[in-house]
């Protein structure tokens, strides 16, 4: 850890003295109020030792990170009958997204471009009584963090913009692979988006997928061993949309990233590590923050690989 | 290891008592031959302890699999310049594979896909001095293998019948992406494809991307430690087409398949496993040995995740 | 005349004795209730002469066929302008739709295709002051028809099941293509859609774009002669899904087709002619509907080429 | 006529002296070498006067034109049969045809895109005794030219640079639906479009699809009444490329463009009339050549609309 902390602090400040290149996300008007300069890293081991830097402490929209937390409580509730609906296979690229949707008869490539996320908020809306108070209490409750919320600002600017997305969930209901209203399956979505947290929360958050040993304060754990592993696997090769390759190439770590700037990435039984900074690359991924991760783990010559 | 040999054999056993399905390459007039009942499994250690089982140590034909070595010599030869003539993305799909070189102006997504492989090719035609013969004693240079060849047979075999691979390598060439002639770049990939070499063999090869403290009998490193975990991030994210996903999903390990039905999975500095049956099931991936493969990380709960 | 109407007697009774292959629309719940034994066609001759065989004056769901309506009241209000949002090429096949709106940038390839269609009804949503009283006003003017009326039914059932359609204009919206809300723009697109007419009332709606001396009862000619080309030409080329180059190759006539298996054709300053029967190939289009103006041309041996 | 001939001279000033604008084809070496201020027009009426302006009798490259005429001869050696090889429906656009080939497996669209135009010259290399040699005696024969003849430095230089060609030819030989070797088929394919004519020549080779009374020199009628009527409606819906539904909408006459520059259209049963100018808009169409048409059309008031 200690030799972590040295290494984190040594890049955020050569990362920090750099161009702040990308654009923050702007489609969502309520993402493109957020200050581009804001930038911040929170590690936590699997000793449970943390550490930050910068605006770790500060809250982000952490929009499709939100996909992994969604996935594992329908993964949690509804076993291995979810890969039914939704498939496991990277995409390719964001361009096929509508034209495989028509060639596999409504069934998302993976649970982590937008179709896949919705098809597993449709099963949520369909098991959970009062779906948006139960996956909040869930995130919570995995998390020890009470103080996570939605943003009613940003679901409701993502709503108001959202036509391509509504396009998408139309589009699977008409293959019969929503149950619910899309109306009803994508104001669920557009919330589960709009969670917002601290680069602190997500690193808490995420240590029941980095650590085997992880149990919720109820001493609950939240999926078993293949469940991790499986989920892990799915962050590795469809966790950064069509730069997911890219990010197991240069990073070698699963990980997740959202057009708020954040991205969250871990080694199984070692640490989890979030980091978050507005501006985007062209791929829809913090500029920032792929910098960050590939020079961390080219420093400490640690990868899964 | 001893634990590994156990579990190895069991597994073996298991799936040999259950039925063989799926269907042997047939495209290829050469590989129809093959007996589909063989069966062979082969274990490396990183402390160079080896086991087999079954048809071990017969000869099969490693095509795709051959696509890792022609990368790795490029790789080594001419470093971090050939990704700008092929990506390190899964493509998604087969069906795309055409579009995608359309819209990405002839640049293949990955090196493992057939047209990526071809613009390796290029490089080590353009590169090599004698390209057949030089990547051959690359092969077996790295493998300590002297038995390691070409199959005459194979190679004509696979041109007399592969007009779409023809198609490919001119349709690249139409884009720039090939330097040399058509003709001549698939005369060099269709030797590569078809490699002749046992189970036993193949975890000899794979052993420099498996341990980082891999010397070859001259003592040399192949590829340096980025390098390596840049290999192994790529079979996992694009080494079983269309399956990759699922691969990383249920066995967890970098790997690549043929459709001789060999597939070569590794553990980073643990073992390196080779597994072949030549029935396939539809995703062109040996059935066999992905059953092997998923039971072996299951039992032994050890993944890179 | 005299040879016109027995030519499409002898067909008639010919096509009758035949096998009625072929099945109803069922994805709207209410066009699968029509007898699929329903045969009709109507004939008019630039003389203003008159014939009807079989079901000739049974109302039925005109469908797609309206979209030739809904273009020709936007080219007459707006002119030219039109074809910035919505082009004149034939679509090539249903399967590329999406993606062709994709790489359009949300511009319909055709007004025929449903997408373009809907973007026609978004302009006459922005231009008229009751866009669906107008409309119906705008067809029982031109066809002196005051009897033709929207199936409220039918509107209400293509609603409900209109996931596909829903999908398609909150993609095109997502655009920029589409300035009314999606809702209002469906309800005005599900509703012209549901218009009922005769094979009779067809003949008489479309002499305008038939016949160049055309005059509506109040003497005003409804496009210009430059228009009533062109809207023939599209007709030509994209009125029949991707069956539009085999009708124009076996039937040779500009038409439009609607999956309640209804069939307006018209040879310019000849004649018009509209057939009915609800079973439709596999194409979408009135199988015997097809086989009738196959028969008409090849045994009148006129066409326009 | 008399009119004709002199709207004809009136456009022909008109356009001159405006902007040459456009690009002359450049991907085959021998094209650039066109001077592209070449202007020609030649018309021919069904009662066999003719009269041309501008480079009217100079030899023009007709390429593409050429498609026409080896698809009339397989259809008159082969009948309705060559259509189980190949579609008639328009393409979409150019960007599709790959994957058209795919999901259509390997039956081309129609006979006038490249795919489409190769399974025609397989049928002709296939049924023809000296294919070259007796498709040139075709043309001259039907032209009543002996003039004309291949390019042989044009079709060598097609040759050179025909990757994507070669790469079509070999896909749609992997489906199986070309019999010969590709070498064989492009080689013819490559002198058909070689081919050179002067636009009066143009217009004496397309009377056999203009006229139905048209016999050749020997009292022969090309084609019967059906199978002329389907050409000139396959020329209609699919002779220019992606902007075939363009032309139907400003021209209304079948035809067939060239990336030489040329352009043959014809009004059935009135005249047949060739433009030539070698600079191209961007869907690859003679600029020039579509101006005059189109202006031609609307002067004359004459379409088959």
């Amino acid at each position: 850890m200690s030799n972590h902390r040295e290494v984190i602090e040594h890049i955020y400040q050569t990362i920090k003295s750099i161009d702040n290149i990308g654009k923050v996300a702007k489609y969502i008007p309520d993402l493109a109020k957020v200050a581009p300069s804001k930038f911040g890293v929170a590690y936590r081991s699997i000793e449970n030792e943390e550490y930050g830097i910068g605006d770790w402490q500060t809250k982000l929209s952490i929009q499709s990170i939100s996909k992994v937390l969604s996935l594992s409580l329908a993964y949690r509730l509804l076993g291995e009958d979810i890969w039914a609906r939704v498939g496991v296979e990277p995409s390719g690229n964001a361009f096929n997204s509508l034209v495989q949707l028509e060639t596999d008869n409504g069934i998302p490539r993976n649970p982590f471009i937008n179709g896949g996320a919705m098809v597993i908020c449709d099963m949520l809306v369909s098991h959970l009584e009062n779906p948006k108070a139960d996956f909040l209490e869930y995130v919570r409750d995995i998390s020890s963090c009470n103080e996570i919320s939605y943003s009613a600002s940003t679901a409701k600017s993502e709503e108001e913009v959202g036509y391509r997305n509504k396009a998408l969930c139309n589009f699977i209901k008409s293959f019969g692979n929503i149950e619910n209203s899309p109306d009803e399956v994508l104001d669920f979505y557009f919330h589960m988006c709009s969670i917002e947290m601290t680069c602190q929360e997500l690193t808490k958050t995420f240590s029941f997928l980095a650590f085997s040993n992880f149990k919720t304060h109820n001493g609950d754990q939240v999926l078993n061993l293949s469940q991790t592993k499986r989920l892990n696997a799915l962050m590795q090769t469809c966790g950064f949309y069509d730069e997911s390759g890219e990010f197991a190439f240069k990073v070698g770590l699963p990980g997740k990233s959202g057009v708020g700037g954040g991205i969250i990435a871990l080694h199984p039984e070692k640490y989890c590590l979030a980091v978050w900074s507005p501006r985007l690359n062209e791929k829809g991924n913090s500029h920032r923050g792929m910098k960050f991760l590939e020079s961390f783990t080219t420093e400490t010559k640690l990868s899964i690989f």
